[in-house]
């Protein structure tokens, strides 16, 4: 046996108990008559003491000899501490140690094995499995499970079954990049990887499983942008012979319960927003709406003067930044700056003081008078002391811009609270994107989705009008979740890809089973996903969903502690039917 | 709303209450006075009656013209049976509908949708879907549901931690054959599928996790063998600070309470028994226990004649099958024929009838008289009634042999009873096999697993005698779970991957983390995996893995239903630099 009790679990009452612990050593301390040190494991620190007194000197020379990381195995009694530290749990005793193994030796650590660390990135990430030692890294993987099993026993108390669904399955082309995997055992052909089971857990509804959920890995080979992992993990959903209604309670039960488990709060309804209104108030279809600076449109109060920059746009709008007038000229022409990275892309800012006096000092005050200020401010819900920024152009960008805009002052003003939680249904998402490049439409969640009752028509007049039963939950401006209610007859489903441009052989060779099983008695169905790694993140208060995964990679798919991806054998290629084409 | 009540549910006190149900037509019988529907979804069956008195007439021609599997809603009135049906939870009600839509037509389904069905095994593969809705197959999937929660609730509460290890690892030709992903962001280099997350959770357990688990797929693309699938399903678990008796006595309790909560069976505790001993008693290390029939080895008392065929043999070993002795002489031609199958194996059989009257009558009565017979008679265990049946060989072939013959009767003869649960620990396997074709050895478990202490010069001299600190939970004749205590230094690890024959470059190469992550300081550790898929099958009291997989592939590694693997498009092949090579 290696322990009778964890490093974490003594308290003052059992003291004059023997124990046997087992841990690292966390640290040192050497006065030379008494040495002290930390042992620390999963559950905690506990110290113990050796010293001149009451430690034999071979004992006392063997404690003081022990690096740090190393694994031992210690052996004492229970004593009370003459300074208790009152920062661990633990602090009100120590261990007087009699027997003392060494279990493994340890180097040093190419960082410190502390809550701040010394280590970078890139070195941390190579030794990941010291990096999980740390409490922070270990906390987050502790606080995942958590959640992890907090979801499987709400959904399945709900009457959800988890079921698995294949990881081997086919490529649809459609989409985003597939990860694909060469079948040794029938040549020339190819397994995908799942960018999500979204066709199997239809399948599951028409095979009457009525509800489904599973926590799943998913694929997607994309260029990885900041923060974009090519696994990552969803919480996946489906529920047959419901309307978008029983959804959006069933998932709002969901995330009710998970922010009254997880985090004590209570949150009594999520407000709704459709999409159109989304865009129009915060320029975004994920706001963040824990803080105010909505959008005011302007148009109408000022393109009637001869300011030819707002005449000529589509969208004048405006946000009042609170307290905002406090900014000097230079800090303004900084943010003006800022508006203009490329990342943004703003031609340029428009702003207004909004004095406490009730008067208003704009940089375009040869056009305007106060009487047009005040409007503005009246628009943009700006009090005296603020300062209302405006920007123009084409509408969807100017909109993206001040959307960008929006969000940094919030970060500079301290608004984003990482403990207020404002959760929110955006819903009657277009079923239809225009993509810019090729000029074709494409689906905006998936060629699953069904347009609105009697919007179907529409397909073939304009098809950028079309809303769809689709709607993503939004918290604290992240999309956590998305989904929608699904087409279920062959017909319509037939008509949806048409419009996404399949011939019909491409539809039928990549869907044909869908297609087939729509023919059998599908039931009206419907569901949803959450992004697991990202509700972690947030609901653990951060925004980097790296540090809620255990073995990351980084921004080139590599995982840099076991060096993958790597090059492979000859003899592998030649069995899987493949050469190199570099 | 879709329905407001499901076809489970209604009973005798629900009687007048209005209702709302959706599902499938599931049986119709039209009597022209009157129609009964009946209606079915996941949860049961209600009866829906339409009858000339109180429907409609186009109502009643409406239900009239269904056709099976048309999914529906109906509403009306809760009414109570004149002929009750106690076969199922809702026979004493039925629904005088009043209002009745279809949702969605069906085809005539290409199977029956009953318990037994007349579909054949690759129509119901290439329907799944409408497999799924049959009641065995459903309720499996549910079955399996209810275990993953099981083990999820249990090994949670007993602090183990879920963490999702990466399925884009690093090939490690070693062992099994990988699945392999080409990377397409690192230009000829592949990803690999993990046969299972081995490495990971021991630099889990270098991480300081204590205690991890997950319910992970694994890949193997192997020449599968009959109900063998290329993905497949594990619940890994490992532990920090353990030896053999901490996990044995963790998943001990993991497997009763399973027992227990899923099957209502109490097991006091497992029996455990050495390979060397399982060997030798029933030829098999995963003997399944539930019946006797252990072997006698007849050295001593058979070699002692002129049987020239015994003489020479390194094993003498029988069985007595119990009430064997009503076996006609054709009958037992016939077993002597069955054992002589190329599967099996054995050059032919010796047998012995055990008469009612304490004499015996053998097929070797030349050679050995009746107080020879007795004394296998005593050795085999065998009663008045049995029949002796004996084998001969080399050692290792002959109880494989013996091992299937024992299997054999005991199938024959009733004695593999699936509500039984006769679980069993074996320990102490060999650390290492020998490859009879290359004549090298590799590792019986992994190269991970630790040898008994003190055995580790013995590598030098004795290979095939060390033993490993590795064991198996068999059930039923199956293994279900198997693990080891791991090495944590960096030192043995060096020594096993040597004996392994990998040179000390290829070892850096391949599990270099891993050597670099026992020089920081690794505890203790040892784990265990179990096959899901397996479990959840023995535990259903059903042998086929494949009845328990929602979307399970055919022995060729196909998905029949989606067609998968296929072809992919040059572009695809293109962009990750590979070429088919045919």
């Amino acid at each position: 046996m290696y322990r009778d009790i964890t490093c974490g679990a003594l308290r003052a009452a059992d003291v004059k108990k023997e124990v046997l612990l087992s841990g690292w050593v966390h640290k040192l301390r050497d006065k030379g008559f008494v040495v002290w040190i930390d042992i620390r494991d999963r559950y905690g620190i506990t110290q113990l003491v050796f010293d001149e007194e009451r430690t034999s000197s071979d004992l006392l020379e063997k404690a003081r000899s022990l690096g740090r990381e190393t694994v031992i195995q210690a052996k004492g009694e229970v004593i009370e501490r003459t300074s208790k530290n009152t920062n661990i749990p633990t602090g009100d005793i120590e261990v007087l140690v009699s027997e003392l193994t060494v279990l493994n030796e340890s180097l040093l650590p190419p960082f410190t094995i502390e809550d701040e660390t010394d280590g970078g990135e890139d070195i941390r990430m190579k030794y990941r499995y010291l990096d999980i030692r740390r409490n922070p890294v270990k906390e987050n993987l502790i606080f995942r499970h958590n959640v992890s099993m907090e979801v499987r026993k709400y959904l399945s108390d709900a009457g959800f079954i988890d079921v698995e669904t294949p990881y081997l399955i086919k490529s649809t082309p459609e989409g985003a990049r597939d990860f694909l995997v060469p079948s040794r055992m029938n040549e020339g052909q190819f397994y995908a990887l799942p960018q999500s089971p979204q066709t199997f857990k239809q399948l599951l509804m028409v095979g009457g499983m009525d509800k489904y959920f599973q926590i799943v890995k998913c694929f997607r080979d994309e260029d990885l942008r900041a923060d974009r992992q090519p696994e990552f993990t969803q919480i996946d959903c489906e529920m047959a012979f419901v309307e978008q209604e029983d959804i959006l309670n069933t998932f709002e039960g969901l995330t009710k319960h998970l922010l009254k488990e997880i985090k004590g709060v209570d949150i009594d309804s999520f407000p709704r927003m459709t999409y159109d209104e989304a865009m129009k108030r915060y320029g975004n279809d994920k706001p963040d709406i824990r803080f105010g600076m909505e959008f005011g449109e302007l148009n109408d109060v000022s393109q009637h003067k001869e300011f030819k920059v707002f005449n000529s746009a589509e969208l004048v709008a405006g946000i009042a930044i609170p307290g905002g007038n406090t900014h000097t000229r230079k800090e303004i022409d900084k943010l003006i700056d800022w508006v203009k990275r490329p990342q943004v892309g703003a031609l340029g800012m428009v702003y207004c003081r909004c004095n406490e006096n009730g008067t208003y000092k704009s940089s375009v005050d040869k056009f305007y008078d106060q009487e047009d200020l005040a409007k503005w401010a009246e628009i943009t819900n700006a009090k005296p002391g603020d300062l209302i920024c405006v920007l123009s152009g084409e509408k969807n960008k100017t909109r993206a811009q001040l959307s960008a805009l929006r969000m940094e002052m919030a970060e500079r003003l301290g608004l984003r609270n990482a403990n207020e939680f404002a959760p929110l249904w955006v819903i009657d998402f277009p079923l239809l994107e225009l993509d810019e490049e090729t000029g074709h439409y494409h689906a905006m969640h998936h060629p699953f989705t069904s347009p609105k009752p009697g919007q179907l028509a529409l397909l073939d007049t304009n098809p950028g009008a079309v809303k769809a039963n689709a709607y993503d939950l939004v918290l604290n401006g992240n999309e956590i979740g998305g989904g929608s209610i699904r087409i279920h007859d062959a017909a319509t489903q037939a008509i949806m890809f048409k419009h996404l441009g399949f011939t019909e052989e491409e539809a039928k060779n990549q869907f044909g089973f869908l297609i087939d099983a729509f023919q059998y008695g599908a039931p009206p169905h419907g569901g949803i996903a959450f992004g697991l790694d990202r509700l972690v993140s947030i609901l653990g208060g951060q925004e980097t969903i790296r540090d809620f995964i255990a073995f990351p990679k980084n921004n080139s798919g590599r995982d840099v502690m076991i060096d993958a991806p790597a090059t492979i054998d000859n003899e592998q290629l030649k069995e899987l039917h493949l050469k190199l084409d570099l």
